[in-house]
């Protein structure tokens, strides 16, 4: 069994550090955080860097992200079968609905956005292609929690961070809310995640029937709820529209039926 | 001075195999196109695929790039100076134009497109960013050869490959084009990259006056050109819409109105 190699491990921290908070640091910034010795951290920055994985601002001399990740993560989606099945059926959905469209899979402790097709308007939106979302939270992230167990051990691992108020941060609470998700086979997120702002998602599976990736819609909350003000329940058609796209993307992976 | 490592150049030359050609590709077929022994490669994708850089299809057991690419390319984005700042004038420059924008940098022997603004209009349109483009066929790739000394280089030692009919593929005459991107201020490209499509491009500098990317338009031919059928100038309205866009960009980045 081959071993895992070491400096392979230390660069991947160091982009893993560069891609969160910070992003822009220095020498021994970056040395202090990893852990290591700051000859052993410039030799992984000075690779790094001839192979265009981070770059180095000249006039402060601070590390960051580099542009051939761009290319290869943008190859990464030329490559990915799901995405390229559903961008059809996620055209329709974004027409059908009105609103914005969601594509996600389960990527290391959150929902990873692989498509997003924008609300059919003329306002000003910004593309969330490869941007992480919570697993406790989203209507994505409640769906693949709820239908792959490799995505329900993640969230129970997790912090259940209240992000508004409404957040689920209870995790027995969340079992009971992903037996419902389960049953009615699809979930939502009524501002618990962004405050004014709803999302419903259901489940994409394979000819296997396992669970491949989560697709939905999000819009503000005064659309996407069927009746008058204080009328908490999401407009039917909505729900119907999002479940639609999902069995058609899952019929083109090769799921049955029934 | 550092030396760089030598299992992170390999890791990488894995990643730029799976980017391009085949995409999926067993063992032994990476291991013989790296030009390393099998258990040697082994160890560099399992490295790779425990950091999510690469993943294995279950069936055929053939490595594909990594979902943490994409994140990690986001990050990148997410960061880009010359793009936050020029994403409100790219997305004015589609809306003056009609026309699709683009925003792109030098990256190796190519343009990467950093930020894309679709046509307005209603049409179906595929996302572009991280795409490259090249550097002697595109307006944007003449705009930073005939401004950056280092695309300069970069694309004189290229191969000029003939991508349509039109493509200038003499270096001497491309050096001759340069000459008027560079009197001008500007550079197009009628039908030379996609038949009976054309582009116009500026270049954008910052406080030193240097050339950090290219702004342009890319559109059917017929809706470039200004004149009647067989008119081969293109419409000045564009051209000057475009030189405005990069002007603007130009001055939020620092660089003097002289």
């Amino acid at each position: 069994m081959a071993r895992t190699i070491q400096s392979l491990e230390r660069a991947a921290a160091v982009l893993r550090l560069l891609a969160g908070g910070e992003r822009r640091l220095g020498l021994s910034d970056i040395a202090s955080a990893i852990g290591l010795a700051k000859a052993t951290t410039h030799g992984l920055l000075r690779t790094l860097q001839q192979e265009g994985f981070v770059e180095q601002d000249p006039t402060s001399g601070k590390y960051q992200l580099g542009a051939e990740l761009l290319r290869l993560g943008n190859s990464y989606l030329d490559v990915h079968e799901l995405r390229a099945r559903a961008l059809v059926w996620t055209d329709d959905l974004a027409r059908a609905s009105g609103e914005a469209a969601y594509l996600g899979v389960l990527h290391q402790r959150g929902v990873l956005v692989v498509h997003h097709v924008f609300r059919p308007d003329d306002s000003r939106q910004v593309l969330e292609v490869g941007a992480m979302q919570p697993l406790h939270s989203t209507a994505l992230g409640k769906v693949l929690a709820a239908f792959d167990p490799v995505a329900h051990n993640e969230v129970m691992e997790g912090d259940f961070a209240a992000i508004t108020e409404r957040t689920v941060t209870d995790p027995a609470a969340f079992e009971e809310n992903l037996e419902l998700v389960r049953s009615r086979g699809w979930a939502s997120d009524v501002g618990e995640t962004w405050d004014g702002v709803a999302s419903i998602a259901a489940p994409i599976l394979d000819r296997r029937r396992m669970p491949v990736g989560a697709v939905g819609i999000t819009g503000a909350v005064e659309r996407m709820r069927s009746g008058a003000a204080g009328q908490e329940d999401l407009d039917p058609r909505l729900v119907a529209a999002v479940r639609d796209c999902a069995r058609s993307v899952s019929r083109d992976l090769g799921a049955g039926r029934f």
